[in-house]
């Protein structure tokens, strides 16, 4: 018999699901569309129903607990608290409701801590003890790493670095604040200083052909590839802003590496060059130099769910250790 | 047979120290001239000859480690590195220095690590896991703990809140770079801004009948419970300032409370109220109502030498498990 555990990965749309054991290997993968269903208990009876079929036709493998990541997740909880893309409102005992329906050990923590822990046990970050990892998609998340261990804070909800302020009169965020990370470095936020750009730099520009509702972070990075001065201008702000503010988080935890994920690392270069120029300038003496920028080492797509499973892996090890 | 530590608090001017017992009483305290001793050998070799003597008229207690606070200092390495304000230049691996002397394991961190060290053991944080200290004194330090422990990173630098960056194109900082959280929170600092406001204000104030060679954080806090309104000013800038740099660390490590210790952090509610209010009113929604802003539990003027004591308390516990 292989142990092996679920790595569930919530997402508003849609939450993906993959048995994954011990080395990181993905046995099966499903998939169920989250908004299907309004009951959150209706969720997990779907996930559980398949689940078990996959484990039926695959009786070499014994599962041994249940990893979660998901918007607004609590790891001390194991709930999901207020979540605004979620159906599901105010705070869902996820994963104990999942604990109840399968017999299992389950885990829950919010998606960037997942990622967090899915690239120290499967990914680039092997070996590492001190490290961040920064998702940048529609919003902006953070996972710290500090001694091996996620930084969870006091209440569960630490690694907010998405929601730190690059300036206290700037864009409103989602949050009812102003000036948060997230509406600069996000896929959204590139968007919108695109548009900003535009209005105020009149250099010809392929952006000015797209009207704001069809702008994407992609279209911009096409943009960008092919030489379009403005595109490759909001990449140029996009990690001066970005750079400047993981050089604070850099003085708060001083990690080995940080780690860009999401829609908008996939940009590559674009991305990564200024922000690491600009992280670099505005580092204080001591760390220059010593921290690296590095993209992801699992493969896209698969990040959240090797993640989920990771903690999972992670949680079970400890009580094993514990109980020792 | 009592058993005790030396806690060792270094500074550029004199350094301080006492013998600790495990519940951080201080049976005995001393200080030496950091100046008279430009040879780091000659330094450990005065306070060793004082150890042995206040030890030699107490036989009934017995030392069993050393913790040293000392600027820049390095816990992973146990150095005190390129520290601009010792004259002891480049590496100093004082922890080595003392244990070869004395025959005991020897312990070194940065001032704010042992404060929020001691404030754990001994002070206001007894029971707390998750916390920050932040020093507020010639430079502003910071201690951040997670978990129970103090977060070192990867390097042993980490926790440098006071070189996070307010302004990048703000105050001249003497890490070099420009805005630093220190050039306006430290007492230096809130004398700069007592500079600047006087200039550009013109109301009347006592703050004007003093020359700059001369101004201190201690008169402005003076003059600003004496009702002046610049002086009140300067104190509502300054925690409007330290209150957003707050809320971007909460976003970073949740802390159940912080700490403000040192020179400015004696002005009381004139600096706790504006920073509270800062950091309430700009900290993200999870957070809001849930981190408490308190003053240090423990004397004045003893927090250093307690914090050392108390690291090494917990680092010969650390090995005494580790050992079983």
């Amino acid at each position: 018999m292989t142990t092996v555990v679920a790595g569930i990965d919530i997402g508003g749309t849609n939450t993906a699901f993959g048995i994954v054991d011990r080395s990181g290997k993905c046995i099966a993968e499903g998939r169920v569309a989250t908004r299907d269903y309004p009951e959150a208990n209706d969720f997990v009876q779907a996930i559980a129903v398949q689940l078990s079929s996959i484990l039926s036709l695959r009786p070499q493998f014994k599962l041994d607990g249940i990893g979660i990541g998901a918007p607004n997740g609590n790891f001390y909880r194991g709930t999901i608290e207020y979540a605004p893309n979620l159906q599901w409102q105010g705070i869902v005992p996820l994963a104990a409701m999942f604990c109840e329906r399968l017999q299992l050990p389950s885990f829950l923590t919010n998606d960037a801590n997942a990622a967090a822990i899915g690239e120290m046990l499967f990914g680039s970050a092997r070996g590492m003890k001190d490290l961040i990892v920064m998702t940048l998609g529609t919003g902006v998340g953070s996972g710290i790493v500090v001694n091996g261990d996620i930084v969870y804070g006091h209440d569960g909800f630490a690694g907010e670095i998405g929601h730190t302020i690059f300036d206290p009169n700037g864009r409103e965020c989602n949050c009812g604040r102003r000036g948060c990370l997230e509406t600069y470095t996000s896929a959204t936020g590139v968007c919108r200083t695109a548009e900003e750009l535009v209005r105020r730099d009149e250099r010809a520009s392929v952006l000015r052909n797209i009207n704001s509702a069809q702008l994407t972070a992609e279209y911009i990075a096409h943009a960008a590839e092919n030489g379009d001065a403005l595109a490759l201008e909001v990449f140029e702000i996009t990690g001066e802003i970005l750079g400047l503010k993981l050089a604070d988080a850099v003085a708060h935890t001083s990690p080995e590496a940080i780690f860009l994920f999401g829609g908008l690392a996939n940009a590559g270069a674009l991305i990564f060059e200024p922000t690491r120029r600009s992280m670099e300038r505005q580092m204080l003496n001591i760390f220059k130099g010593k921290v690296r920028l590095l993209p992801s080492g699992l493969r896209e797509g698969n990040i959240a769910v090797l993640g989920s499973a990771a903690m999972a892996w992670n949680e079970l090890d400890k009580s094993f250790a514990d109980s020792k």
